[in-house]
This record gives C-alpha cells, structure tokens and sequence, in this order.
C-alpha cells in the first residue's frame, strides 16, 4: 500500500476575511442575502470555485462562511454550506450549532441546498435556512442537486428546521450568468 | 465580528495508518468489508468517534479511509464516508474519483451511507459502494439516517452508480452494540 493519506489542511481563500470584515451588520433576511451573494460574485472573479456562497449568522452578525472550493481544492465535497457549517462548529467548539447555550443560529445561501447539504444542515443542528436561487435555477445552468424530494424538506421541517427559499432570487440567479460569462463550467 | 474562523485543519486519529497497513490485500467485498468493521471496532474500542468507517479501494487495494470523528472534532459532518471520500481525493489530486484515467474505485461503508453521505457520493464520482449495517439497524442503535428514499437510491442508480446493501449485515450491527456497551450515545 502507498502511504495512506491522513491530514486535510482546508482554508478559506485570503481575500474572504476582508471581504466579510468591510460588510456592515445585515439585518433581516435579504441583507444577510446580500453579503453571500456579495461573496459569490468576489468568488466568481477571482476565479477561486464554483457560483456558490454561505454563511453562519448569531442574530445578524456573521460567524462563519463558506464559498464553493471544489475545482480548486480538487475535493467535490466542499460545497459553501459545507464550509460554512464546519467554520461555524469550530467556532462554537460544538457538534451542535442548534446547542441552548448558543445564540440562535441561521445558515443563508445563494441557492438551495443540494442533496448532501441538506443532510449536513440537518446534523449541524440548524434551525432555520435561508436561500436565493432555486433548484430550478442551478440545474438550468448546468448544476445538478442531487436527490432532494418534497418529502427530504418536509423531513426537515419535521425536525423544527425553518426552510425559506427563494429570497432575493433574481440576483441569486445573477451569479450562474456571471461565472458563465466568464467561461466557467458546471463539474 | 470576531475574527473569522477561515482554516480546517482535518486528521486521522494516529492508530488508523498502521491498522490498515497490518491488513492484507482485500479480494472481495467481504474481505473489504470485514477490514472496514475492524476499523470500526478499533474507532469504538479507542473512544475515538461513532460506531462508524468506511474505505475506499481501488481493485482490493485500500486507497483511503474516514472512520466517524464527530465528537472528538466537534463538527458534524466528520463522518466516515466524508473523511474517506475528501481523502481519497486528495490522494488522486482529483475532484473526480470516477475519472476515466483513475482506477476503477469503490467505497465499502460499515452502515448503509446517510442523506448527506450519499449526496456526497454522488458527487465524488463513485460509480460502486457497498454498505454492511441497513438503515435499520442504525436507527435501531439511535441513529437518524436523514432524508434517504427509495427514490434516492435510485437517482444515484440511474447515474450509472452501483449499490450493493448488506454485506456482513450482522457482524456490521455488532459495531452498534459494541458501542453501547461502553456507554457510547447517539448523537
């Protein structure tokens, strides 16, 4: 066997941290809307992943965020909501971002969970998800969402998990027509 | 705002390399899967995570494995299938682990793969996984398996990915009962 490999060293791109850190507070689900699609779009130039940008919010202020990482870290599992949810339990040091001693927590994306995000909401304990586009919208440019069913967000309803789509939805669309432009393609 | 949390750094407990290295060749999916079940046994005996692990081999060979690390690395989605899967890409340099110049891989799971697992098999690339433990006999042990329908396996399926369900079925359920045994708790 070749040495097995054991260590993944992932980080937000630099220009990430300044970006947030220059947005004031975001009161309100369209504001909060605005700083992620913000971040797509900075994503998107900078040529650093796919259309796609999340973050973590304590009752409007950000405590975590994510952009798509999958072409450029070579890992398909690093969604926005993947690593935003991840930044965010590091943060809280907690498996649990729906804990009682934490504040009230909120995940807002520019599109809909896929699939495998939707599952990773429902273990980080989140209670509520706020996103732009729609599944409609990422497959018309190219993106697959996996096997997400009416049932898989009554599911999380089931388990007290707000789901509100759609929010800001025109400009959330904005970002497929961007990265297309700028010659990216669906992986 | 308090400084942005913007690295991960993600490790295999130390005692995995050498276990696996100690395993010969893996011809069939049961001499896989019992490899698998060991590593499980050993993350359970170690207090190391959940009663869970998964590997992926390319033609017997083990390339890359994930055993659960949700609780001593306080981030939920640490389980397995994500380690194993995030590691064997990296281990390739590819986002793509059914690329036509790799080999032909598969990922052998200790426990039929959850709702986000399985999405983030369908965008790994992975065109074969095998399971040991059913939904079953995970949610009889305390553990939510998320939004898996029928139909979610076969939208996986209809994308040319094989899933063969059960293999060792009951040695693989022993994981869960070891894992109580010593005072482990769903999460």
């Amino acid at each position: 066997m070749d040495s097995l490999p054991t260590r993944l060293n992932l980080a937000l791109p630099d220009w990430v941290a300044p970006h947030v850190a220059a947005w004031p507070e975001a009161p309100g689900d369209e504001a909060r809307m605005r700083l992620v699609l913000g971040l797509a779009r900075e994503n998107i130039e900078r040529d650093a992943g796919g259309p796609f940008a999340a973050a973590v919010f304590a009752e409007g202020r950000v405590v975590a965020v994510g952009v798509n990482r999958v072409l450029p870290e070579q890992n398909s599992l690093l969604h926005a909501e993947v690593l935003a949810v991840m930044l965010a339990e590091k943060h809280f040091a907690s498996h649990n971002l729906g804990a009682a001693d934490l504040p009230r927590l909120e995940l807002v994306s520019s599109c809909e969970p896929c699939a495998m995000c939707l599952g990773a909401i429902l273990w980080s304990g989140l209670k509520r998800v706020v996103s732009g586009a729609l599944r409609a919208d990422a497959e018309q440019a190219g993106f697959d969402e996996g096997p997400v069913f009416p049932a898989s967000h009554r599911y999380l309803e089931a388990r007290g998990i707000e789901l509100v789509r759609g929010v800001l939805r025109e400009e959330a669309r904005e970002a497929f027509d961007l990265y297309r432009k700028r010659g990216g393609r669906p992986y």
